[in-house]
């Protein structure tokens, strides 16, 4: 047998996922045949480690040499440069959601670096930053996976993807996109009739249970869901502008957009308490609970992001604990579609999104 | 940009499935870049089209060019030999549900040529078939991928992939993995109470309208849900030697085994609907219905398939048409599974399963 040819890693982020993420790739690098993974960078948004000779990173202390480096991250020119000059395939892990490093992607696709990501908002960015990502993969023959952006381990991207490129054609998308919204709104409004507290506080006991972002508004204001709307549309063919460019119905009352804190805005809640009460109650008067849903219309281009209506019988009604459902309507599957669902969100579930993704690519290099 | 390479395509089968497929890939040709598909070989039992100098088939008029051949098909250890004598990568699409050709894919792949499939019959057969095609897929360094063996389009096989490569532990599988058996309990004990004819009445209308086999007791012996729980459990870690080495319930009443022909078997079915409409009653004074379910529990080692019982509530009751379900129940999943639901069956469907499977092995070549 050949000797096992290498491949390059570099990974920005160790965060929740970046950790999950580097478990899973310990695991990963020590049954890989064929093939020598070598974790040549790795950085925080404060400390990194790297060698001009592209030393080995050893997997099963990574976590401990990069808290106690004195590197400091590489600029992200700098780092684009790094990784090409090594003569050897390379693979970058964006373990973050910065922008900053998504609107760099251009950059590494263009010099062969292959991507893989959960983070949304190099896809879910302007459109121009999408067309130049796929422009600048093609000119560098590098490759881009991003499964973990929307849905996190579920085969989400790449069930879109797999239908659009056998040829079949997307009509509708509908489903349940967040699992802090799914989460809230499953206690808020079970379909067993019992149970479901006041809304302000079910949001506080989401945030307790670790369910919502440390700021509850970063998921009450419906952008993270605009934005995995935003990449699935894209692949159906919808030229979106950006996550803002079609109706998200934030579920933050206009007073308090502009608290100063987190823990004042859920302090200040109970007084809208009455507001979600009613529409909680208008849904029940008509047998139906109420979900926090995404759709998207391809034929009248239409996308949309907020509060429906479901019979208790609707497979989003029936959804448990923070599980995300992705429902695909195709010309192929007819009136019944093709459904995904289970956990879109935590640690574990996320990197398993971008592992396989990281097999992918390391199959065709 | 370098001119497109060639990829040789050879196909068996043209039945329902396969003139799908032949659709599909007509499409898919005409807009691959960078690669150059050339269709080289294709056959039925029957007949065949091919050549000493590789000359390509026309897509657009093949089924045509096929149905007036002339030609015979090769003999299997000649088609290996005809393959790899091209010096070109090559595909077999074996779009059949021969067990012939399955045992011949070790043959196949020992000399690098690639295979894409929806035939159950290579991955569910014999354990040493199973391991015969894994070691020879790796002296030839060859590509294999059965997407449609399970699920047809649905990311079944994908999916649990995805979960063990990565390193995610699989603890139970459970679903509706026939289109046939999932249309014939939908409407034999629909969960909104009303309708639902004898039995008898409910198999012959299926076959009527196409959901069962030719001998709708193909469908019913549960053999080809046996044959989709073998591949699972095998994904999944257990050493299953059979399709028959586990308990599979057959809904063939004893006495009908063995009557002549299916239409014999529909004309003394009504005989036994008491049978079937005592197990209806008896789910439903608990409340329930029946359902035809297989399932694989990883840390008993069991694989059953057959009738159970589900609350209202429960996914598997709540299928509609003639849909699969899904479920992977693992560890980093935890207590709510992840889930795949839709169609399970048809041409355009299955077909997909094969041509996705075609773009992955095309994205490597």
């Amino acid at each position: 047998m050949a000797s096992a040819r290498q491949v390059n890693i570099a990974i920005i982020g160790a965060g929740g996922v970046g950790k999950c993420f580097l478990s899973q790739l310990e695991w990963l690098a020590a049954r890989r045949q064929n093939q020598k993974l070598v974790l040549t960078y790795i950085a925080t948004s404060k400390k990194a480690v790297y060698s001009d000779s592209y030393s080995p990173i050893a997997l099963d202390s990574v976590v401990s040499t990069l808290s106690s480096s004195s590197q400091a991250p590489l600029a992200l020119p700098k780092l684009v440069d790094y990784l090409a000059a090594s003569g050897t395939k390379t693979v970058l892990v964006d373990n973050t959601s910065s922008q900053d490093i998504a609107d760099a992607y251009p950059s590494f696709l263009r010099r062969g670096i292959s991507i893989v990501t959960p983070n949304k908002k190099a896809f879910s960015g302007s459109y121009k930053l999408w067309q130049d990502i796929f422009a600048a993969k093609e000119e560098g023959g590098a490759l881009l996976y991003h499964e973990a952006s929307c849905g996190a381990g579920l085969p989400v991207i790449s069930t879109i993807k797999d239908l659009v490129e056998t040829g079949d054609e997307v009509t509708k998308i509908e489903g349940v996109f967040s699992g802090t919204m799914s989460f809230l709104f499953n206690s808020f409004a079970p379909t067993s009739g019992a149970g479901g507290g006041k809304w302000s506080a079910e949001v506080a006991k989401a945030k307790e249970l670790g369910y919502t972002e440390p700021d509850p508004r970063d998921d009450l204001n419906g952008l993270d869901v605009a934005r995995k709307l935003t990449i699935l549309a894209r692949y159906a063919g919808l030229e979106v502008e950006s996550p803002t460019s079609f109706p998200v119905q934030s579920l933050i009352p206009k007073e308090l957009e502009s608290v100063a804190s987190g823990d004042e805005f859920l302090t200040r809640l109970p007084e809208f308490d009455a507001q979600m009460e009613e529409v909680k109650a208008e849904a029940q008067k008509e047998g139906k609970v109420v979900r926090f849903v995404g759709s998207i219309d391809v034929a009248s281009k239409q996308v949309k992001v907020g509060l429906e209506k479901f019979d208790l019988s609707h497979p989003i009604a029936a959804l448990k604990g923070s599980d995300n459902i992705i429902s695909f309507y195709t010309k192929r599957y007819g009136s019944n579609p093709l459904i995904i669902q289970g956990a879109g969100a935590g640690g574990d579930v996320t990197a398993m999104g971008v592992t396989s993704d990281l097999l992918k690519v390391l199959a065709q290099l």
